[in-house]
């Protein structure tokens, strides 16, 4: 009898319990007629804080993880624990991806490549030559960093901390020939009135930041409109969106896309996407039922 | 979509990396569409040391195993990191398995239920007025256990070390109404000339141990044979035995049956012996072309 691996990977952060990165990793791997198994860690949960994450990382290593998925509030702190980081995710300084392999932990950033991923499938052929990124928190960073890998000629990036606006514009003019600018919620008519598209990464939208970032008569049916918001797959945003006519993407496809990156470093297989976004909107539909999961 | 548990389980010891029953665990896991992953937790690969158990137990459950198996050398050990002990295995003074559940952790021996399965499946209808029991360390204590329970009526406890079958001899005596008595080898002839079967519970006949434990010489044709080693399955003394028309059985059965209870212990579900042990076979059929998985 030959001996197939059986994988085992594990996602670390605060408050993970609830997530649904573990049953989508599952769901597909059996698909694919793995034995697949995906632990949550949760620190909140475990009473952990960030100063034992080293030991986390020590002991999944020994008792036989392949892999780690790290969330908040980790992403940065992991890096020092690693033997290599991958370039993409070394630029942004954030790691949500490690692989614990006889070689050393190596780790990847695939919310920026999820983020290209789900783009590419959900807004394929949108124009890219100017787009405006609200909120530039670690999401932002990563899909900023997507947007101009996806060939985005001018992006503007609003956060309501216009220091960390700044920062992150830095960041990237450093690394790409694109054409970045920070400002303030002031700057998004007038960066709108010229936009092809918007993508949404701050928290607002989520079940416990209703509302929308910012007036959706600034829309215009030409905008493209993505969100990165599932929680729930329809934000107030999007839905006005969609009732002017814009194309839209909502924050599952980088979600499962994001989970689908990390499923092939992790397995070496290519996922199904399709197949992932089902079984991604059946556990959404699942958990609508059983709002408990969440607090 | 439904969320089916996937199961996770590890085996604690010195020098368990080849061990079989992980891979043994996963097929059946996948024989009856479990997810399960069976992890090997080396003490010797890993550098730790029996110091260092309640730290393995504290880490497998943070990250989220259901289960351990313990083995040598961490048996008695284990025991006071348990909430609880199932009565036969807090008897014995030795636990192999341990479930790791919300309400704490329980400690079973599967070693001993093994045999008592194995023998029902192996001897079935075999004799056991008298038997004699050759090594009294800790698989002898086990399988002493089980022959009792299987209705042995005068055991005789065989070990180099008197000292050490006078305390087995002792320690059963306490607990089951049967004649228990302990002796050397001196004792042994006597002993086998009015027994109905033998079994060898020492490391004699094992590939690194060759050889048999006594001149084979002293077997009857009516006398049954159970050998515990199982590497290899077929032992000098159990050629030796059907040699001689002996009905025999070898380790092989009892590894299978102790990992099958442990199997529905960790899963709930009743495994299937007969399958098994066609995968356990088909296990050290590879393994035999693969030698350098031992050393």
């Amino acid at each position: 009898m030959a001996r197939e691996h059986a994988y085992l990977s594990g996602l670390v952060g605060t408050g993970v319990t609830p997530s649904l990165t573990p049953p989508l990793h599952m769901a597909e791997g059996r698909a694919q007629g793995l034995q697949y198994v995906y632990r949550p860690i949760d620190l909140t949960a475990l009473e952990l804080d960030l100063q034992d994450l080293r030991l986390v990382l020590n002991w999944a290593e020994m008792l036989g993880f392949d892999a780690l998925n790290i969330t908040h509030p980790c992403k940065r702190d992991v890096i020092q624990f690693l033997d290599d980081v991958d370039p993409v995710a070394k630029a942004l300084g954030a790691v949500n991806t490690v692989l614990l392999t006889a070689e050393g932990r190596i780790g990847y950033n695939t919310d920026t490549t999820g983020f290209e991923r789900a783009f590419r499938t959900g807004l394929s052929g949108a124009a890219t030559d100017r787009v405006v990124m609200l909120g530039a928190g670690g999401a932002g960073s990563a899909v900023g960093d997507a947007l101009l890998r996806l060939g985005v000629a001018h992006l503007t990036i609003i956060d309501l901390d216009r220091e960390r606006a700044d920062e992150v514009a830095t960041n990237l003019t450093g690394r790409h020939s694109a054409a970045v600018q920070s400002g303030g919620f002031d700057d998004l008519e007038k960066a709108l009135a010229n936009s092809d598209g918007i993508v949404q990464c701050t928290p607002i939208g989520m079940h416990n930041h209703p509302g929308t970032p910012f007036d959706v008569a600034l829309l215009r049916p030409e905008h493209w409109v993505a969100d990165i918001v599932y929680r729930p797959l329809e934000t107030e945003l999007l839905r006005a969106a969609r009732a002017k006519g814009c194309r839209t993407m909502h924050g599952g496809l980088m979600a499962v896309a994001q989970a689908a990156d990390t499923f092939q470093l992790v397995t070496g297989r290519d996922p199904d996407l399709e197949r992932m976004q089902a079984h991604f909107q059946s556990l959404v539909d699942d958990d609508e039922v059983n709002p408990e999961r969440y607090q």
